[in-house]
């Protein structure tokens, strides 16, 4: 490996040895026509920004397949995809002008959860890659240092035949000290991942790559977009209270929680919300650790507090002034912060072995346990599955914490039937609103039905949902349903 | 370890050591009349037969909590089932009895998939296990061989209180050269698997547990029940043609099949059909290995034939003919053959790690890509979801077979929404009937109804389901749906 950066720390410069810079436009038209593009970007950060842009703005007749392994910002899911050069695309979204297409389905979007995306695109078949392009806050011949997320990168660049890179100075190179890149081998020969904790390092600072396939190196100082959340709500704050009483029997309740409790927060107002709120809660001596998707500013505040151990994630989904924090002092974040790729940070197997408690939202759950945090009326996709799927499956207890209303409490977020199921009814184990807890481990379908509507629906809608379940059941069944009844549904 | 078998060749006679042998009624007074009891069982085999029959034929006014990793025998799921003993069951069953049992709601059924039960029992909180009956070819003081099955026997043991042995002198000593039983220690200290291939040996051939814990020992030798498979039908020869076409296409497509292909099968006659169909696939030279739940017969003969590397599995879901064979020929069969527990057969990492390619079956699926395995018409329970959401999770290429009609071709397996979902349009990769097959890796929502209905639906069929699409696309949405439409469905 010509120069790459042994110790993140002595990283000095951007660029490194013999590289082909150029600009966006002409990075652009390297990219064919009718390319599979493969991008960095997750949490809305560290995706590539001035070669979408020069894409665009250009004249001429795109039908581009792109790929990211979450969210990016606005270059691409507005200006990229609004210019009509975006025919395909996988995976999440998260501007209103991608949702938009997606629904009027002028993209054709696929959705496949967090962990999956990098071998499915590099081993599965999903697509047949041709290029991908990436920020990165320093370049070599044949490494570069990413930046404010991995996502599936390591695995994009493996897949595509060319690269180009982004070589962003608003990102700071002292982002190095936070990344652990560790591609799992090819399978059938893939080892286990040998991290033996979320604090482990057992990558490298930098994505190798093939020196064959760089065809373009493009500077740039333009910022990520950050996050905005909104203050708590009373109801974010009664869910926070009910998760924090769950929390504190459940980790009386198993040995696996006697010496340290291994949390993952769902991104957005209400896991920023709950992250705060863990900041009040006792943990009796235990070791608090994160092992996640994202890194939010309440777990910035629980590192800076002393209460959080270390943190694991694949980006940093930080506010502005969380951002801010951040990069002034990364070096000391970096000693409890890891950024890791996603199919390592989302791996089924690490959430098995450090038997997370995962704490994930939800558009909608229906009585009997079934969730659906897509598509809303079972059609209309809001963002994307994400990583919610990989916590849901993979942890040893898992939450899904929702306001029991949406809409100012005109409509109920529990239902007699989801017609979108993201996570299955065999999946969850305890649903939290600011109603109440609902713990659903061993029960039948129609037990869990009574715990949901009693214990979590809006008390305005709990009657016609006992109708509904009463009505359901005299047709018998394990699971009573009355599909027309439940597509009649308006609560 | 005092006398535990280093060599399981070297194994002879069934008790050892000072046992607390006592007979089957005398055994099931310790069981308490609310406990919470786990047994050994999966695929059917290797459940203990003298105890349930005990609780069954005594007068007691029981109320159990039952819990198996897999599905046992007519002991448990039909006398014990039909004398009332059993108030809460979980996971799979596979009797007319039980079935009618869980859909009346005579009992409360819990259903998760199999590689997660054992964790869920001992760390997840779903029950609290108070004892654990299991049965085995022999026994000592803190060690027990098991039988034909492992399921989640040693999670069980240990999250049990008590434990009741029944050693059956109808299963022959030689299976404990088939076993070998590793149980991952504890979260959040839980290593990798260390597992280097499906055929490696990393743990026992019995199971080792506290010696305060036992009980009782009860001798039988009352046998297994065995399955028994329709011959192929003409729908299912189409499948397996249509599935080899697929396979020989995709063993060249991906790098991760250059040298082996990973395979796994779900349970059943058109499981069996298809296993044994793929003896006349050509593999290219390549290494085909097993790694999978159930070895049914079609792996036999495979083994016998040469044509396969090694099968890994946690159950002998076998013929009687195929049980003779295998007893009369254990310890050359146990060269290639190895049983594990369920939470290491069917663990997510070790699925993602070997690259499988896993293929399953469902009652029907909708054009959208959603599965349903478990609930006809989304109400009635027909087995459990067992392993298959382990494999259609996490296999590198995830297939869905079945043939495309029921009832002889009067109901369409193929319909425009189901209502109860297994398996969500994230997870699987490819389906197969015996009208074609729709790959769908890619494949937006719409472009993926349009290949099931084109590729495998019926074509009486397809008239309808094409009308269905194109009013539910003057809907609108990424995924277009008219429940009520849908509701009405009876194709």
């Amino acid at each position: 490996m010509s120069g790459a950066p042994t110790d993140a720390d002595a990283l000095d410069g951007r660029l490194h040895g013999d590289l082909p810079v150029t600009d966006a436009g002409s990075a652009a038209a390297i990219v064919a026509d009718d390319a599979t593009v493969l991008t960095s970007g997750f949490g809305s950060v560290g995706y590539p920004k001035l070669v979408p842009l020069a894409l665009a703005d250009s004249d001429r007749d795109l039908s581009l397949t792109l790929v990211s392994s979450g969210n990016v910002g606005e270059e691409i899911d507005v200006s990229l995809v609004e210019s009509g050069a975006v025919a395909r695309r996988s995976t999440y979204q998260s501007s209103s002008v991608a949702r938009a297409a997606t629904n009027d389905r002028e993209v054709a979007f696929t959705d496949r959860n967090a962990s999956a995306i990098g071998d499915e695109v590099q081993y599965g078949g999903m697509v047949d890659p041709d290029v991908a392009v990436v920020e990165a806050v320093a370049v070599g011949e044949d490494w570069f240092v990413p930046s404010t997320s991995l996502g599936a990168t390591p695995a994009f660049v493996e897949a595509a035949d060319e690269l180009i890179v982004e070589v962003n100075r608003a990102q700071p190179l002292g982002l190095a000290a936070l990344h652990d890149v560790h591609r799992p081998d090819a399978p059938p020969d893939r080892g286990p991942i040998p991290l033996s904790g979320p604090g482990d390092r057992i990558g490298t600072a930098h994505v190798a790559f093939d020196p064959g396939k760089l065809v373009a190196v493009v500077e740039t100082d333009r910022p990520d977009s950050t996050y905005t959340f909104r203050d708590p709500t009373d109801d974010d704050l009664a869910i926070a209270a009910n998760l924090g009483t769950f929390l504190a029997a459940e980790m009386e309740r198993s040995p696996a929680f006697e010496d340290a409790v291994h949390l993952q927060f769902g991104v957005g107002s209400l896991g920023n919300a709950l992250m705060g709120e863990l900041m009040d809660l006792e943990f009796g001596g235990r070791d608090v650790v994160y092992f996640g998707e994202l890194i939010q500013d309440g777990l910035l505040d629980m590192l800076d507090a002393g209460r959080l151990e270390c943190a694991s994630a694949t980006s940093l989904a930080l506010t502005a002034e969380g951002q801010e924090r951040l990069f002034a002092d990364v070096e000391r974040y970096a000693e409890d912060v890891v950024l890791r790729p996603a199919d390592v940070s989302n791996h089924a197997g690490l959430i098995d072995r450090f038997g997370v408690v995962g704490v994930n939202s939800a558009i909608e759950v229906d009585v009997y346990g079934n969730v659906n945090s897509t598509h809303v009326g079972g059609t209309r996709m809001i963002n994307g599955v994400g990583g919610s799927a990989d916590y849901n499956r993979n942890s040893l207890v898992t939450v899904c914490a929702l306001p029991s209303t949406l809409k100012g409490g005109e409509v109920s977020r529990v239902v007699p039937m989801t017609f979108h199921v993201d996570h299955t009814e065999h999946d969850v184990d305890v649903f939290v609103t600011e109603q109440g807890v609902a713990d659903v481990r061993g029960r039948s379908p129609v037990e869990c039905a009574q715990l949901i509507i009693e214990q979590c629906a809006h008390p305005d809608v709990r009657p016609d949902l006992r109708a509904y379940l009463r009505d359901a059941r005299e047709g018998g069944g394990h699971i009573p349903h009355d599909v027309k009844r439940a597509a009649e549904w308006d609560g």
